[in-house]
This record gives structure tokens, sequence and C-alpha cells, in this order.
């Protein structure tokens, strides 16, 4: 077993101990704890996951909370072992607890946080960036230029595709899916189809709107279209953007029949979930359509890849950074230290885990109330009023 | 000397014999070609860069018409021979003609023929495809990837920044600088800054009248300053794209002085010339300045980078593909071909060569009219009156 050799501590006589599994972006997060009387501990041990029992280790006899991450298993001996430290709230660095067994946080009456309300905007520009890389073949390109084969202009050096006037396809218009939709379509006027199970209604009336506006300005308008199956999306779009939630219905919901219906050019991009993708019936796809082109954020058996996939020229993939914008990474620092701080001090729960802007105010104290606590519930945890 | 061995040849029999130094994208432009008339040869030698001396002999004894490009030397020597085999047209297939001596041309009686009006959003949106790869910093991303280095979802790992609600500093806001603004404010609500010799009237009251409609959809408006000079920018911007011309003044405008003024963090993109930008100084930058990135698809000496660029993993190089997109090169090609086939039938100039979508209408005849000719004047051609 790998013991933490690096703990970095801040405020050593603080009354309460808030321990964090890894070191977090910013500093905002620190000093927010040790303003209220936390004694801060950081744990710099080089691992990339730490085990339950690098865990148990960092808890102690004396622990009141916890900020961990979501590649830590959570569940009936971390939250025992930190119950017995007299321990009341863990938080996720994340939107997501997949990794915790909230079951068992609940049997120990811990409160379990996550950081919803700060990841729209940064991963849907992620797929942004990941849809024009593809579309101009960057990535493929720099390597071309560093390995020094460059000689001279030509004609069909790296040629791709412009995407104004194309189709961008939408599959799940939910908050990160829409935000990416208006990226391409006000940004490089782009006309949307979308497909989702309930209507989309504020982005479809943001869309009418701006087309509108372009019309009114003197510019060709954009269009938009609810499709009526996600095959009708694969069909007309010439970039498309998963952004379904991950259940039974979504699993290799891209396999290779909807792969075969897809135009032979288009461009594939994925920063949802990595499963909803069938990733060897894509490295097929991708080796038999060279002008098919894929940005991945997320893989079917993340931190590996399929066999094939990291040689194909035509994939950009990119290590699960989706919300690695200094904003938003700080904002779920914050807010995660936060929750804790909130239970720790036995503060109220905020009534809208969404609408997280008081918190993030970098001039102004945060209100007294844990952000977001996903078993406020079943612990029977009071709301804030505000 | 290499000799051409392969030449793919359509029409045979036509009555004029019109030359291409190089394959081009699509096809349109062939059979445009050919449906008027002329045997069209296409030289496929497996050079980069054709010598003087290859497009002599490509010429031949009789040719009506060459389409050529930038990377070739049409001086005294080619337009002499072009003119003894009866030739009247040679047509870059490109936008500038620094690879022309026009004045050679003249003497000769040959039209000299460029292909405006198909660049601007091709070009805009690489740069754009530069500003959010080098933001989320996707190619040093795909290495890691590729190289099998990523365990697992860390806080650290590769975090970059959220555009949204920064600053894009634009240089230079011709018809180029214009629409890559609007891509990046309309797209990611970035609030402009510029710097040019003349204010951007039409840019100006675009992003007014896109802010206010944000404002009625009761969402955050953007803003916009004209500044008084470039360093305004530099001090003031997060993101920085250059599209001046190159002349005497903005040559290594940006250098290390004015590379010291802008943000540590700060992203700079160069799409428009390669000694717009102190090279040397660039990479002593980047060197000193991790954060600082950079996305380049121009060099000072092109086609080689300065020592040490190829290196730095906060660089992202291209090898100048700018223009390449499907439409525009293949537009590139049609306007190309068109230039020529319109002196070999004695067609007059178009009116205005920034208006080239009757030649790009697929649909449809185009009129009959060379598209640009830069040395019409000199050569007293007559302007079509369409």
């Amino acid at each position: 077993m790998a013991k933490p050799v690096a703990i970095e501590v801040h405020n050593p006589n603080g009354k309460y101990r808030v321990v964090s599994t890894k070191p977090m972006p910013g500093t905002r997060w620190i000093n927010l704890l040790v303003d209220q009387g936390c004694r801060v501990e950081i744990c710099h041990l080089k691992k990339t996951i730490l085990s339950v029992e690098d865990i148990i280790d960092l808890i102690g006899n004396k622990c009141d909370g916890v900020i961990g991450q979501l590649t830590e298993d959570w569940g009936e001996t971390l939250f025992s072992a930190l119950s017995k430290a007299g321990g009341k709230a863990f938080s996720n660095m994340a939107v997501g607890y997949n990794n915790v067994d909230v079951e068992a946080a609940n049997k120990y009456g811990i409160a379990v946080g996550n950081t919803p309300g700060v990841l729209t905007e940064t991963t849907a520009e992620l797929a942004a960036s990941l849809s024009l890389a593809a579309a101009r073949r960057i990535v493929e390109a720099d390597g071309f230029m560093r390995a020094g084969l460059y000689e001279g202009w030509l004609p069909h050096l790296f040629v791709g595709n412009l995407l104004k006037g194309q189709t961008v396809g939408v599959i799940g218009a939910g908050r990160i899916g829409s935000a990416y939709a208006r990226m391409m379509v006000e940004g490089f006027k782009m006309n949307l189809i979308y497909f989702d199970l309930y209507q989309s209604t504020r982005l479809e009336k943001f869309v009418t709107a701006y087309g509108q506006f372009l019309k009114a300005n003197g510019e060709q308008p954009v269009t938009w279209k609810r499709a009526s199956s996600m095959e009708e999306v694969l069909r007309e779009a010439d970039l498309i953007s998963l952004h379904p939630v991950l259940d039974k219905t979504t699993y290799h919901l891209v396999n290779k029949e909807r792969l075969a219906m897809m135009k032979k050019e288009a461009i594939l991009v994925n920063c949802s979930r990595g499963p909803v993708i069938d990733e060897v019936a894509l490295v097929n796809h991708l080796r038999e359509n060279p002008m098919f082109r894929v940005g991945l954020d997320v893989f079917e058996e993340e931190p590996f890849m399929k066999p094939g996939l990291a040689d194909m020229k035509n994939a950009i993939v990119v290590p699960h950074i989706a919300s690695a914008s200094k904003w938003t990474r700080e904002g779920m620092a914050t807010l995660a230290a936060l929750n804790v701080l909130g239970r720790v001090k036995g503060y109220p729960i905020w009534s809208d885990p969404n609408r997280v802007d008081p918190f993030l105010n970098e001039n102004a104290s945060p209100p007294n109330a844990s952000p977001s606590i996903v078993n406020s519930k079943a612990l029977g945890l009071p709301v804030s009023k505000l």
C-alpha cells in the first residue's frame, strides 16, 4: 500500500479538519475553509487514483469532512471510516456521483455533495473546439508540420470543410446540448437539426429569433428542425454532437448500423459518456471512411481506448477534459469545499443547486449554505430560505 | 531537371490547350473548360514546387493558357515562353500574386488572374479553429492521450480557458478580421476590442445590434471597443488574432516588446502572413510563458519554422491551410479556370472580382467573363456590363 507522503497543511490550528484527496485548482476554496476555522489538508500523493486504503489513511481518527474525486470508490468502507472519525460530509469535485454509494452515505448520516451549475458552457466549448478542430484537421495538420513534412503550399493539402451553411445535428438538447447548438448556429451560421424526447422550446425560440435578427440585418437566416428520430439527424447533419444521458437506452446508441447512416464526410463529436458509442464499430468506420472524422473526450473503457483508435488520423482524442477550464475547475473546487463546510458548520442546503452564482462571486462572502447536497432529503436536512 | 512524367489529359481534341501545373480539387473546373472546347492537361509530377524548367516543358510549343500556383516563379522567362506558345492568360489559384511579375506579363500582353471572393469565411473559420484548439489545448491533450499517458480524470489535467465573457482582440478588421470577430462574439459571447487604421463601421453596427438582440432576449449583452493603438489590444485581450496586410509597417508587428505587453495566459493566432510575427522572439516567449499559447498557419520562412518552435507544447502549427475547405478550394479552381477560359475565348472582365457567386453556382452556366484579372487595366481589356 502506498502511503500518502506529501500533505499540504493550511491553518494547522483550525477547529475542523477537512481533507482534500487531491490538489484542486485555485486558492479561493482553501481560503474560504480557513476563514471559517478549518484546518485544510491536501494530499499530494503522486498517484492518479487513490485506493480505498489510501483514503482511510487520509481520514485518520478525526476528520470532519472530505473533498474527493470521481475516480475514488466511496462506499460502505469509506463512509464507515469517515463516520467513525466524526465526519459529516463528503463532496465530489464533479457533477456526477457514479462513484458514490449514496445508500451507504445515508446509513452513516453523511451528506454527499456534487458541483452542478458551472460545467455547461465549458463543456459546450470543448464540443465546439473538437468540432472545429475536426472540420479543419488541426491535429493531423499539426503533426505533419512538426514532422517537417511541409514543403510548400499545395491545393489538396488538408482540405477540410466550411461549417458556414452546413447542418449541425444535436442529439440530446438539454443544457449542454443547447449551449453547443447555439455556439454553432450563431458562431458559424449553421442550420440546426436536433433530436430529444422533450421539445426544447427555449432553444427553438432562440434560434427563430436569431434567424429573424440575421434577416433584419440583411443576412441569410439560419433554420432549425426538431427531428422525429435520431436516424433523421444522423442522415441529414454534416456535424453531429452527442449530449444524451447514459442509461440502458443510450448504451451503444451510435453503433455500426447508425454510423453507416451518416454522411461519408460527416464529423461526430462525443463529450457525453463513452459507452454511448460502440467504440470498436467506430474504429472500423474510421478505417473505412478516411474523411469521416471524430472528436472524442470520453471512451468506453476509460482511461483506455479500443485497439486501433490511437492510430487513426481522422480521430481527435482528448483525456476527459470537457470541464477543464480555469473558471469551471476553480468553481467546482469552491462548490465542493462549500458543500463540506456547510455541513460542518450546520448551515442549511441551498434551494437551487444550479443557481450557484452567489457562491462564485470572488468579491463577496458566499451564502451560509451547502450549494448542492444530493441526499439532503434522505437525511432530512433543512433548506436555505434564500 | 525532373521531367513531368504524368499528364492527365481531358478532351484530347479540344481546340484550345489549357495546362494546370497541379491537380486541383473538384472536377467542375475541368468540365467547364472541356465544355467550351479546351483540351485540359493536368501535371501530376510528384514534386511540391515545380521549377521554371518544369513549367517551360509543360507549356511546350502550343499553349493557350496556364493555371498555376503561388509557389511557382512567374517572371520574364515563363511569360516569354507562354507568349511564344500563343498563350493569352495565366491565373494563380490564389488571391495573392507575390509570385508573379505583373510587369513582365504586361510586356507580353498576358492576362494575370487571381481568385478573390471565396476565402473570407474559410480563413476566418481556421482562425476560430486555432483559437478554440489553443484555448482548450487540444493538440497537446491529443498527444498525451495517444501516448497512453492518461490514467484517469485529474483536477489539473489540461486546464484551459473559458472563452465566454473574455475579450477577443482583432488586429486588422477587414473582411477576414471582421468575419472572425463575429464568430467569436456571436458564437462565444466574447467582448470585442479591435485595432485598424480605418473604422469598421459595419462591424461596430453589427455587434451593437447583436448586443441589443441578446439583451432583448434576457441575456448579458456583448460589448465592442475600437482601440486607439495596437498596444491597447495586446494589453486588454485574452485572445488576439492578427489580420493585417503584410507591408513594411507590419513586418515584425508582434515583436519581443509587444509580446511582453500581452497577458501571461493570452492566446495569439496568426492566419495572415508569417513575417508579421518575429518568430524567434515568439519561441522565446513561449518557452518563458508556458500558459501563453499560439496558433500559427503561417511562418516567417515558410515552409520552415524557426528553431525550437516544433518542440513547443503551447504552440499549434499548421501548414498554411487557411483556405483549405472543399468549398473554397473548388471555388478557387473554378475561378482560376474561368479566368483563363475568358481570355482564351475573348470574353470581357467581370466588373466586381469579389462578387463571384454567379461563377460558383453549380446548377447554372457561369457568366461569359473572366472573374478576376489583376492587370486588365494595363492591358486595356473590356469590362463586362453585367
